[in-house]
């Protein structure tokens, strides 16, 4: 019993012969088209996912649903270094976020962990994301619009040393080049007992969050990076991939009391 | 503005002095007690958390929420290997589990994958878990009651090998020592374009995988392995800790069609 | 006190301003060019290392020792995948290589084991390797050569199916498709408690030899990696490089009793 | 064809039965005891490594050479965290060291960099290590001896705040808690073109030895740290071991010109 296809998905084309995905937002493509053919977008609507459907030439896509890891992988459009799903997953687990939260985070970068926030908060929740650069807004609307997660999203156009608006978040989530001059304001936004997450790629930034998280009453410090070893998938040969991704950031994490 | 303590709650007592917790389940203690007096759990239901409350000798501690991290590392019963967190997340994102999915596992083990299955499908969701030992179905069920998620989790006391009873998962997660014997019946049991994440500890295991994943319609398969390095929080001598998890398990993902 | 230029050394010109090195073998580049001018490097032997040396237009160079590390990352010509300097010196390491010393191994591919074996064991040490595929020995021959090795090393062409002439040696290295059958051949030639090393890139190829090293009288079996992780050089953004490599092999050790 | 014991040797007794081993000084050693008898080891010496001896009650031991590797993990008397193989063999390698090199070190530890270097320097080579605390002179010379390596190594009791006495150091080592106060003593220390190499724990120290490395005229600056990952040799079950140590210290690299 297979999910059927919404005038808002983004689904997924899979041309089986040539092992190929075309990544399609249906409300925003009404023509799909290669040198096989066109589909009208708009007919899909009620389909079952898993069913075959042809090009008016004739030629087949098997239509699938798309994640929120396709998404973020395959058709996010990047402005900024995005937050990568290893450490995306991590940062929503530490943070405890849950359908119906209310998560702060700032910036709003590309939308990558916006997304996933989203994701899990489903439609009882909220996110609100804080950003100063009206482009990177732009973009991320555009992004999370695709989504379909425009709802649970709110973006504000402001910059973090005016401090946050809210004091009652389940979790707030720092991706900013300073953020040790924002904690007072984060700590102010969170619950007690509450978990902040900081995001920085250099060891200096770690430095100097771990100064001013000590001087705040925050518990439960933690720093940590994560690190993802792909397979090659060949059972007769198994072994690692030649290459990996030796570094995205750091990740700090502490408790408000 | 901070949540209220409920009365299945499972809290948090932080000593701040010693810089120590205590995770009570306050449903099943009715009276805490340490050298320092006595807490009557019942007097803190509708309390603010971050609210600070004494022993019968006025003793303070800091009254905090836990996470369903916290409760995995720190209150679980473990008769098994347990899913950690590291991994647990991930899984978790990889099969694109968002609230009100529908979710099958097998086998429960400890319970530590299935409550972040039930922690993200919310209450509108619901987590099957197939598990033929007795005995770790009567640990896992204490388990989760404790976190307040038994409605959302089904267990049922059997063998996949007879396959499973739904034709409509969002997504499959196998645990088990030969997943590539239930495979096919896996394969039945997931919607049109989801995924499965299978867990296994040896490269052995990898192999026989890989090879049957091969003969089924699953595309997108993909090994990994999730590494997590910590770091010391001393920031005038920030370094890695000294030891390190070099092994929990590979992961396999796959998406059937 | 520097060394001073001989005639068979490799030396590096290194272009201060461009911060761009040159390797340069003197007995195999009487002349060196660029468009800056040119050197004759016949002129150079006798001078002391560390001196500015100039084009015939006056473009000034200075002249610096070669290593045995930036001989093989920047000099050394490749016709297969080469082991690098990680994996090479824990093996000379952990085989326990020294002055004087007769290592062998198989095959010899592009020389850069070769070359720090011969490195390591001097003058009056032997490296004996054994390779069926003459291209190969052709080039690890002009390798070792630009090294100004080729006296302490034999290249034997022959297929190790048939074993080898020795039975004396202090360490056996093995780079071989298929070491488990190659192992017994391996076990005559080595002195009695001495270390033979493995290297195999997929698992397979580990399960293999395990199971070949069980049946033969080998004890101490050990499998590891050994990954690098580079940090750029960045005083005030201090953090690991981006990319790194992931897998090169698996090492496998033994001792012979 | 087997090498003969010699008075000096460190030797291993091996008891094949309980997979066990003893690393035995002759020298220091006249008489090895346990409960199966004694070995009075004077008589061992011209005996064929391989073979097997008794003790007087007749319980047999494997005699094996220990290796270098062997001594520094299982027989060096520690004072202080010692510098592991992994870290050492890539130092080695790093800093070009080979027969008949002069090796330059500061501290000296518990003498197991020491050891390295003099294992691969040889008889015609010299390592000079400076050290101001005492008690680690005294218990490295100890360790050295042992090894049979005293002959190669000269220790210095002096704080080299006062520099080195030498000017023509094929490499220097320093293992030192503030680095980056005596790299102007190492760069006079050291023929041009040669390299230092610096061992840190942690990130601030890696941070002020490159503020100091870009003062003065080195090239080639390099930062990295290995890992090195060991697997359980289970053929039937293979996968990596459950721990692994996830730092031992921070490499730098540089070349003076």
């Amino acid at each position: 019993m297979n999910d059927k296809v919404k005038a808002e998905d983004t689904v997924i084309f899979y041309d089986k012969e040539k092992d190929k995905k075309y990544f399609i937002n249906l409300s925003l493509t009404p023509k799909f088209g290669t040198e096989y053919g066109i589909i009208e977008t708009e007919k899909l609507i009620g389909i079952e996912y898993g069913a075959e459907i042809k090009t008016h030439k004739g030629y087949p896509y098997l239509l699938l649903p798309s994640t929120v890891y396709d998404f973020i992988m395959y058709k996010l459009n990047r402005l900024t270094q995005i937050i990568y799903p290893k450490d995306a997953a991590y940062i929503a687990l530490r943070l405890d976020v849950k359908p119906g939260d209310k998560i702060i985070e700032s910036g709003v970068g590309s939308g990558a962990m916006t997304a996933i926030f989203a994701h899990i908060v489903g439609s009882s929740g909220k996110v609100i994301s804080y950003e100063k650069r009206e482009e990177f807004i732009k973009n991320a609307k555009s992004n999370l619009n695709k989504l379909g997660f425009i709802d649970r999203i709110e973006i504000k156009h402001r910059d973090i040393s005016e401090g946050f608006d809210e004091n009652d978040a389940d979790a707030l989530f720092l991706d900013v080049r300073e953020p040790w001059y924002y904690l007072h304001h984060g700590y102010k936004a969170l619950k007690k007992g509450r978990m902040v997450g900081i995001l920085v790629p250099t060891v200096n930034q770690i430095i100097e969050t771990l100064k001013k998280l000590e001087e705040l009453p925050f518990i439960d410090v933690e720093v940590l990076e994560i690190l993802v070893r792909h397979y090659k998938t060949v059972h007769e040969r198994l072994r690692p991939e030649d290459r990996m991704s030796a570094h995205t950031a750091f990740l700090i994490f502490a408790r408000k009391v």
